[in-house]
């Protein structure tokens, strides 16, 4: 203490006061970074359709190695069931969507919607309204239930050619997947009955339109519509990549564009055919297209990782299948079962025939050692001509040699898994409702409630 | 700045001196909090055996409501494969208790031992060297797999009345569970063949043994033995309750008394018997083992509460039956059908008769309905007196009148749920190896590794 000695009683107070205000200023400017969440300039929403903990767990098994989804620092699950009266504990994606899209909880097949019917504005339409720019990116079609949820307002799922006019209208400036058939008329080989093209309509308001990979590289800015295939973009296995982009070349393409805005913007990417493959209990097709949907979630985590203002949510609308890793009362797994697989079951049972299955299934599924049971069940398959019965063979292979278990060809209630990244991430490390994770996010962007 | 004139040049300097240097001794006792692990006197790890993601929502949606597992700040994932050059993907729960244990990964059978059968010192030796109390807390045999890990080395999870020796040499405090069998001589109706009594060598040493839930109540203090049941305690749903404790009572018993040590505790407590009812695939009876173990959370976190000091992380070894929530390709899922259920399956399995089955199905499952093919299928298994062909009709019943799906009777490699509350409990909000359970618990209580 012989540094205060130096002073006069009175100094001395009022050293201790000065320094009381110091202290004061400092404790003020940093405190309130602890008491108060810190502002999220943008918001990346990455939807696995279908993709349950264990999807994720396939995928990392197959790909022997962390995945990016991994690498976020902050990891929750969440519920996901609906408000439908039949369906409760087990919903939709479109119901599931709703949730996401809205923080409401609906009926099954409801469009954001809620179970009167009624419209719920969606974390898109806020973010508009706080001018921010918005993207919807998927692997599947446009007017698919999960990406539709979140542009348009229907009180079916079914209703895709009015889900495609919505989202046009919606002016959402990066629209990015599949399902052109939808967006033109019956003349022109589309399913629309009104003889409207809403591609040229589109354009007509400012639209750059593209429908190959390589035409949306050369976009740079400015409102974009790309539908890079007639139905859903196809598995990565069966993806031409030459035409149709990648999940995450698509990402980073509307991230680059997105981020021109200095507002701040929303992004949903889906990677939708995840689920599709769940729903064919083709555990290779899948764990390829969840490495599809980890590379998309590499290009946001990286640029959020840049941008430090830019919160990644990354979760599923529910699971598909009941999936899990060894099954049949055997202590046994066997990934590389799935590494031989070339293309997806679905793909080999269109081409398959008696006369080429037994190369087909070397060069595809990599199984060179058919057993007699196994040749004996795809040539009575074949012989019948039955599309549906080659298909069920060539699952069962597949999943009886891998010891892949599946409880059901429809989804689950199982919970899926919730990560985040970036500012508020910490928000998201709990067991949530799917409903909560749109309330967080719309908090975390401070948009009118 | 008028206040800074009051000051001569010298005496001004020397005030912003003065200021600056308690500022820096007000960063230097602050800011470390944040930069370094805060310090962790306590450590509860439960394990929920056999507990995956699903478990834990099947358990949710049974209560209609959160589970105290929900309550806690940070949620996590863990992998839980093994060594075992066999079975890599779908581990057992001795190399996953071993996992948890010691850090390190083993073959499936190794208690506490690695690929060598070398000892491997555990997360509770370590918390021992410290001069901190332990305490393991099961509802199986306290010799089984999971408890064993913490206190014992064996190279065969088969040896348990080795292991029950192996625990009593450990000098645990707190040792509560069933498997009386393993410490006594075959002549007092036990399992061990060289006329040890255990029971009698542990008092001897100095602990209390207990036999009953009443006795459990009256010790308050000093080591204790508490034996509730020859082998495995009961089901809840068959737990004679005015003998065998919860495991919520054990719980407390244990924090109890090892709270009293200043130098702090380590404390594994495990829901033992969730594995069983999904080995048995019997939803109802696993729901209840869910309910069980999640009040023994509920006494853990109300004391982390408290304490501060205390780091409860919550976990399991494996998931059992590739349980889901909705199965067999229909988007339904009825859990009132398990909540008129009464006993287990098992328990059931062991008394239906053909003369007393309407009765039984009525009163203890809580079916008054049951369909012709269902009753067929009853009398047939009764007729036979096969009790595994009872067993399985009757889960199956209960099975598809709720439509769970399961994928085996034996582990799966499914994920499981990691969570934490208190200091430190950050860490655990990602996916983990479940080695990096143990290694993040003994680094967060600073024990020599």
């Amino acid at each position: 203490m012989n540094f205060f000695k130096n002073f006069s009683k009175k100094k001395r107070f009022s050293l201790v006061l000065a320094a009381l205000l110091v202290v004061s200023l400092f404790l003020t400017s940093y405190v309130p970074s602890f008491a108060e969440p810190s502002r999220v300039k943008n918001v990346i929403l990455l939807i696995g359709d279908g993709m349950g903990t264990e999807q994720v767990n396939l995928g990392r098994i197959y790909k022997g190695d962390e995945l990016y989804i991994d690498k976020f620092d902050y990891t929750g699950t969440a519920s996901t069931y609906s408000a439908d009266p039949e369906n409760k504990w087990v919903t939709d994606s479109a119901a599931a969507g709703t949730a996401l899209a809205t923080g409401v909880k609906t009926y099954d097949g409801a469009i954001s919607v809620d179970l009167n019917q009624e419209p719920i504005e969606t974390i898109l339409e806020k973010a508009q309204k706080a001018r921010k720019s918005t993207g919807i990116v998927t692997t599947t079609r446009i007017t698919h239930a999960t990406p539709a949820c979140f542009a348009s307002h229907n009180i079916d799922r079914g209703n895709e050619t009015e889900i495609a006019e919505d989202i046009i209208e919606h002016e959402v400036d990066v629209i990015l997947g599949g399902g052109k058939v939808n967006f033109i008329d019956k003349k022109d080989g589309g399913k629309r009955k009104d003889g409207r093209n809403l591609i040229e309509e589109a354009k007509n308001i400012g639209y750059n339109y593209v429908e190959t990979k390589n035409d949306l590289k050369n976009i740079n800015n400015g409102k974009i519509l790309g539908l890079f295939n007639e139905s859903h973009i196809n598995y990565k296995l069966d993806r031409d990549s030459s035409i149709e982009p990648s999940l995450e070349e698509m990402t980073n393409k509307a991230i680059d564009i997105l981020s021109e805005n200095n507002r701040g913007f929303f992004l949903m990417v889906e990677g939708g055919r995840i689920d599709h493959a769940a729903h064919a209990n083709d555990p290779g097709a899948m764990a390829n297209e969840v490495l599809d949907f980890d590379e998309a979630v590499k290009a946001a985590y990286e640029f959020a990782k840049k941008d430090k203002q830019t919160l990644v949510i990354v979760t599923a609308d529910h699971e598909t299948g009941g999936l899990s890793i060894g099954a049949n009362n055997k202590y046994e797994y066997y990934p590389e079962v799935l590494k031989g697989q070339r293309k997806s079951i679905e793909y080999l049972s269109e081409i398959i025939t008696i006369s080429n299955y037994k190369t087909l299934i070397k060069d595809e599924l990599g199984i060179n050692d058919l057993t007699e049971k196994e040749e004996s069940e795809i040539i009575l398959a074949l012989g019948d001509k039955k599309k549906g019965d080659i298909f069920k063979v060539l699952t069962n292979i597949m999943n009886t040699r891998s010891n892949t278990g599946w409880t059901s060809t429809a989804h689950t209630g199982v919970d899926v898994p919730v990560k985040a990244y970036g500012p508020n991430a910490e928000l998201f490390s709990k067991h949530l409702d799917n409903t909560d994770i749109n309330r967080l996010a719309v908090l975390s962007m401070k948009l009118k409630r």
